[in-house]
């Protein structure tokens, strides 16, 4: 099942430059992780922000919310969810 | 090159059905037919809505607004876009 | 799985006075027949407005958007969706 | 009489981590409480969010603000109260 | 109990003179008749605009719900709901 | 002459808890006052929030602002001001 | 008392053109009128827009509805009023 | 002088089309003129909408509003107008 | 030429009381400066705000960004500006 | 490939002043350099705010994130990036 998620990011300009580091090399893995798990297909550069927008594909909501909130940056960020559903003029769901 | 698109079209609820039909079935085959030119590579319903997120992959701005405003209900849609960069965790990005 | 739904109606005013009192009719016949099936188990009035408050019970996003776009009053909705996952002080939700 | 509310939390980045810790075990505590006594039939997270979606049952707009702020959570918190009513089209209405 | 409420109308220009006298007659009557029935406690108008701020003293959600909907203007009201407590400050809730 | 006044509260989290009183305390004292004195004629609270929906009489708009001004919690508040006039269909107002 | 007031215009764009022009015409007639009078000191156009920004001189709330609601375009206007007082660094206000 | 301004278009959807086709070669005639003019020298499309963003180079705040409300297409757009100033890190303004 | 401008100020509850009070002093000095020299030709409070409205006559963008960039509290200041034309209507623009 | 971008600065008013200095010195070197390149072909002051509205002139949606997260004010920026085509009215697009 898609969602639709954009996350913003905001770290305060004086969180200790170490402890910024390690929050950022942490949530690397676990993106990677993730992509790896098959759980997060997509996942894009929101041009000029410090911004993702990213497709997950979970086996129900409280899997989303379970995912999303083990994310090392998750205190960081403002997170925006849209369920997706199979579009009619999708070619794949085509007969 | 990747651009996040969201489309939410309302058509006038006394437009002719014929009209209407005629628009939604032209409106189909476009989509598909840019499918198939790997040119709308994602498409998906907005649940609840009658509205789009896709992303399209196109070698400029200008191709995609020629794109853009070649669908037949273009007339009846707000489009919004959002150009999209390689992620820096993105598993494809690693070297 | 559960999700929030908010639905704000406008039916424009010079609508034929029949063909209104049959869509609402409709309405009210499919809103009881979701209800009975349990796929509808919450549905509010907003106080002073033409609006309802619900919460669906889907397998899935594909299941709530054919369920929501079924409705007889579909074209004239504003719909907005929102995911719910169990709170972690839901008293269900206690060991 | 039932309330939709919905709460938004935001804990600063840099609070005391056991301040923290107690106030959450606090807000749980009294969460559970409250839906002991079945002032708080509904509780749900939103997906994403530190944010719920909650249902009250209060005999008054005082009942309903003394039991808000009376939340260990409270001084933390985006509240937004909205009055529901019986629906024309609940099941439970139906004669 | 004490709800503040604020009605915009918006009458469509084109709308048939007399039926537009009709609606606004009938709705001060109605409004005549809640003030005197002490449910309508105050009605304001919204200086510049065709808006009024009010307040309604009624036994309960359900009521104001009722109350609202019953107005000859309804259809063409925008209406927006704030259930009101008793403030500390007040001086009628001074011991 | 009326006006129609909200306020929204925000106290920072890390006020000194002294100060914090000292000032809740001076504007429950100002607030009565002003009160005594037929200048706020209506205090209310908004459910679920650190705010007050009032409305004010004073003679001219340099008069509300100078009291409004002079609130202990002025430096605190966000202040919305919504001019009042005779509504045609208030009862007071019938010949 | 001193008002900021803004119009925003909208006519519809089949609007008979002769009834177009007569209530354009009045609405100057009406507006110099203001302006000879004292009660509209300041009128200017907002750059781009169909729109002024306007300094209106009344004895109170009462008199500026009844004004704004004489204009003959006011059916077809979306009318901001704020309340101005003179500024502690106002020239006029120096002892 | 020069002035950032943002043109979004609305045609009704049920505008005669000879209306509309004269409308826009009307106002393409006035564009091509307005950039030979020097007035217009910038003029770009805004990818996915029926929108341009432009600069205008013009003496006076009253020569930008008569040269707007010139247009063809003025009574159809919505126009925001964002005044210019010289960048003291533009290149052409170093020493 | 005229621009209508709205400064909003924000300054920290916890800057140093000396810092606060030269920075109000300077303000009104340059202010006052500002109006004696005809910059700055209309100052007016927003009743219930620590904001302004104002106009000023200033014979360029250039020359406007250079004024407001001066004044003292300019740091604290959220900002508006909206070019201002004569308007058909008003009194003086009358042959 | 052309793109709007505007950048809101916000530096914390308690940043140390040769930080500030130092930033702001890197930011105009970092511009200057761009502008050479061709890259970075307009750059205004928004009048009354510290904002700019610019053109960049790049390769692709990747090579401007990349530009604009090498300059030394990017954390403490907000950025709206809108895609720009050719527009039809264009003077240079003319055949």
């Amino acid at each position: 099942m898609l969602f639709h998620v954009r996350m913003d990011i905001t770290l305060p300009y004086d969180l200790d430059p170490n402890r910024r580091a390690e929050l950022v090399a942490a949530e690397k893995d676990r993106a990677l992780e993730l992509q790896k798990l098959g759980v997060w297909p997509h996942l894009w550069r929101v041009v000029g922000q410090y911004s993702n927008i990213s497709v997950f594909d979970v086996p129900s909501n409280d899997e989303l919310h379970a995912v999303l909130s083990s994310l090392p940056l998750w205190e960081f960020m403002r997170v925006e969810v849209t369920p997706l559903a199979q579009h009619p003029c999708d070619l794949a769901a085509q007969p």
